[in-house]
């Protein structure tokens, strides 16, 4: 029996198109960013968000958002972020790292998403003085961590919200395309129009191998190229993270893969029904299930994480077809 | 005109094998490093060395240098190397990112490498106490910054000095493969063998994309998995990177590119006769060039970096054959 | 009108005694820590702890407090403490700048303790893998943020609980005198008889000038006195330092100032009653005042600060003698 | 027999008036710099430089140098120093602490002082790329290392290499007073006027207990308060730190000590002569001294540091009257 694995689309294969654009860069070119390849994703990232932006790869998403947040915030500083945040709760650290030590400030929020009311809550009750460390940024997550997509006007209430504040507002895009395929909004709408300056823009959950974008809708920051070589960010053979984004941006291939990713969890979150703990926006679906129903799927030869007790947490990717995830659904309804 | 281009083996191509390997990869698998190809690298470089050792990939030279620096170093402590290296002047400074701001403590030597005698003079200079900074490791690259390879011998030097002083020994083998074929021992022999601890083990230099190896002789210290993660260097879909590493070790590749470059290197140096600054032990040739000569050799279609007034530096690598570079060793010969 | 602060125990003058010692320590000696009075500190500390201790002057409770947990703590691993702990929202992020960026991670728990059902919950909830924190240590406050003094039993409820974790055990006593005077017990046991690895003594809020000590119960970790110099915490004129702690803790002077301190805000707490919002149990007072009740007394010539809407903060120092308390305590009874 | 102590002046006792100051500012007041004499540093400093200046007390020099130095540079930019500069020798790294892991970069120089041309070429050296790192700042010593004063001309021409390049300047002013002592020029010239952004305003080598005074010229950088807070140097009871500060400053104290200290020195420079290694411009002297003269000096009740092999360094203080001096003086001649 094949084992069906819903347990990540960090690890489902390379979209053939991204494979095609390894190959074909395949030749001699200038080292670092200095190739043709790289040169073209400011333009690439100006036409896809409809304005002039600044845009750099990344080999991972976690790269990506301590970049972005180095870039806006100094260590006896510190990022608003949600509790259950993947800056927060899944990088080891790596904000910190990179920003030399601010801190992150944990606030809550229905569905992994933070608002105005509670950030502006938070604002208030920090003193103004050298004691206590002063938020300059914030960051959200869309989709969310629970796999919610952010509207354009939400994301637009915490980009007032930031203004009104003097902070940067970040956006961790790790499934970004997910999101703006189930909203059915601009890319533009979403992030800068609403006040988002800068965004990780997720390419590996969503086809590529080990590249990432960060997109800077306000100018690149000052260090920000010194940060990416600094961690040991900047490959020498940069030309083929530019081939990927590219492949991904350029034709379309981000919006086609993240709605394959997103029907086919529509399709699961269907039959789960009443199970469901949160929405399903995007391509993650998480549902209420015991060990034993757990055990009864695994045993039918699906398989995933666990969320805690009497739950669990399934994946879709750009590679499930409907019909691939339609057994998994009914065996869902028939438990 | 097709340009010739000597500027670094940085800009070479991925080599077949590698990029067939990546293709024959891409299937679903487990996520980060738990997938079937990672763990197989510690039985690969196990072979290779011919004792159990630990071995990790990362994406970079830079990452890998500043990952082994800083599982050996506080961030009160030091680093000794060479003035002119890689990690010094190459890398924005990113091991003191890794290890929260250790110092390296630059060392004179010809040809880009340091002695024993050198080694023993700075640290009995070295005050031991508080004000002072104390060193932790050594570090050492091979080849070197010059192009020259280091024998088992040389090695072995300073190895027992830094068992002497209780310092850590470090080898950044950017160039390994092509040290080890112009020496023609075994890669046990100049590195554990002799006394080194850590060595980065370079592979995109040498006909791969975006994955190098770091191996511990002596086992991986804590932290160092951490330290990968934090940094943004623990890729989702890492069995890219572990595929790469294995298509350049296990039958054979790493070796036969650096031969590859290497004799075309010697073709040049030939040609290059009395005008070489350095013996040419690797795939590196700096060689005097006055600014006419330059400009005579880049009009017949060669390119390389001006290194300094008066000279230049060509770098050969895995895809030059022989007869590729013969018209380039003609063109010098006739200057 | 002469204003009486009670704003808190930072402001108060240095102890006459304190004084006197820094008078008697002006002569030339050795410079940083060789000299006479620094030597001694060990054995008054281990005098005083009735075990061999190692102690260590620093000028703040802050770099006390920092340099403690980053002897414990790698920069990829976290603290545990309460989430109003002075670490946390007092120190502008200071033991991150001294750990290389550790999280602090941030546990409820009534009158700013922390307790050990709160800490193994989560320690339950920390997947053991690279993308999460774990943390390596426990921080304490004793007296609390609130003003309550911990028992030995309480200590060793969380000294066992660290244990079984494999977290060191911090407590920071910028208080402790005052916690100690009123729990009645021996500094051993409410410390390493409890399982507390390290103390930040404090001497400035009890009478000091700039001098607090650390005190490590299970020898001092490696790196420790290169932490002090590194963050140009190793005065060269040190004895001024040793004096100070010499004089409070050789003579008992730490346990007679913070008596005086307790006596004179229980004064204040029993005429506050039913306002307060804490028990006292050391030198502080929180209490229900509202915006009128705080004018009237400030008009009668008391100050204070503000806690929150509705509330205020009350502090005594070593210096209030309890007729010095007594029209305050009557202010109070009187609104 | 009393053993004469030529050591350094950093274990010479407090002067009386330092002390008379403490004791006068024994009394309630606000707490950390709120206080009335730190707010007269500001003023007091802007008399002593004629133009407004801002500053600020820490408690040691190596605190003062780190923080002006984090002031101007971030992590991956460089600082230029002499290669015998306290911050680079003598200070456990403390910089790279402060500032995030920038970079020392070395420059040699006569008498531990450094020049425009050997700037100007280190600077002409760097490529401008994202692998080089970058200097932000310059730091000279005054006195020098070797005890050498700057003249404001000296100094004036670093500052304008220092504008040409972009570059910061930081004058680590830890025996400031013996270098204007000695230079008979106004503070004025050989800071500002000659282009300083920042000074270390050293007073505990020249009286002081522990406090020094950092003095910026051009505003204080933003941070530089979050910075001495998250360090642990803002002390509760700053106060008497402002008051050692103003002691020295306000009635010419610092001059006057220097005097006495440069006067002590020349008279044993007088009888070294031909055994001088470097002028004797403040109050230190390097001389040569064969292994049995310092023991005939030692036999004789003189004590002070070894500095290599064949030679010596001999430091004098504030609390040196001419008198006090004479009989090493005698000796010296006689060996």
């Amino acid at each position: 029996m094949t084992i069906q694995r819903f347990f990540s689309d960090n690890a489902a294969p390379v979209h053939p198109q991204v494979m095609e654009a390894l190959a074909a860069a395949n030749a001699v070119d200038t080292a670092y960013d200095g190739d043709a390849l790289s040169a073209r994703l400011d333009s690439a990232f100006s036409d896809l968000f409809g304005k002039p932006v600044e845009a750099m790869w990344v080999a991972t998403g976690t790269a990506a958002n301590s970049i972005a947040l180095a870039a806006h915030v100094r260590p006896w500083q510190a990022v608003l972020c949600h509790e259950e945040a993947h800056i927060e709760v899944d990088e080891c650290g790596a904000p910190a790292l990179f920003n030399g030590g601010a801190k992150l400030m944990l606030l809550p929020g229905a569905g992994a998403k933070i608002d105005a009311a509670t950030i502006d809550a938070r604002m208030g009750a920090i003193r103004k003085d050298v004691h206590q460390v002063q938020p300059a940024a914030i960051s959200i997550t869309n989709a969310s961590e629970y796999g919610l997509a952010w509207t354009p006007d939400e994301v637009a209430t915490v980009g007032e919200c930031a203004r009104r504040h003097g902070l940067a507002l970040h956006m961790d895009g790790a499934r970004f395309a997910n999101a703006v395929a189930h909203v059915g909004c601009t890319p533009a709408d979403v992030t800068w129009r609403a006040g988002v300056d800068v965004l990780s823009f997720g390419c590996v959950k969503n086809g590529g191998m080990n590249a990432e974008a960060l997109v800077f809708f306000n100018g690149m920051p000052a260090g920000v190229k010194e940060m990416r070589k600094r961690s040991g960010h900047l490959q020498s053979k940069g030309r083929y993270l530019a081939a990927q984004i590219l492949a991904m941006i350029e034709g379309g291939l981000w919006l086609d893969n993240a709605r394959s990713a997103n029907r086919a969890a529509a399709i699961i979150a269907q039959a789960a029904g009443e199970r469901l703990l949160h929405p399903v926006e995007a391509n993650e679906i998480f549902l209420r299930l015991t060990a034993e129903e757990a055990a009864t799927l695994r045993a039918a030869g699906f398989d995933f994480y666990d969320w805690g007790e009497g739950a669990a947490r399934l994946v879709t990717s750009w590679q499930h077809a409907v019909g691939d995830v339609q057994p998994l659904a009914d065996a869902i309804r028939a438990l």
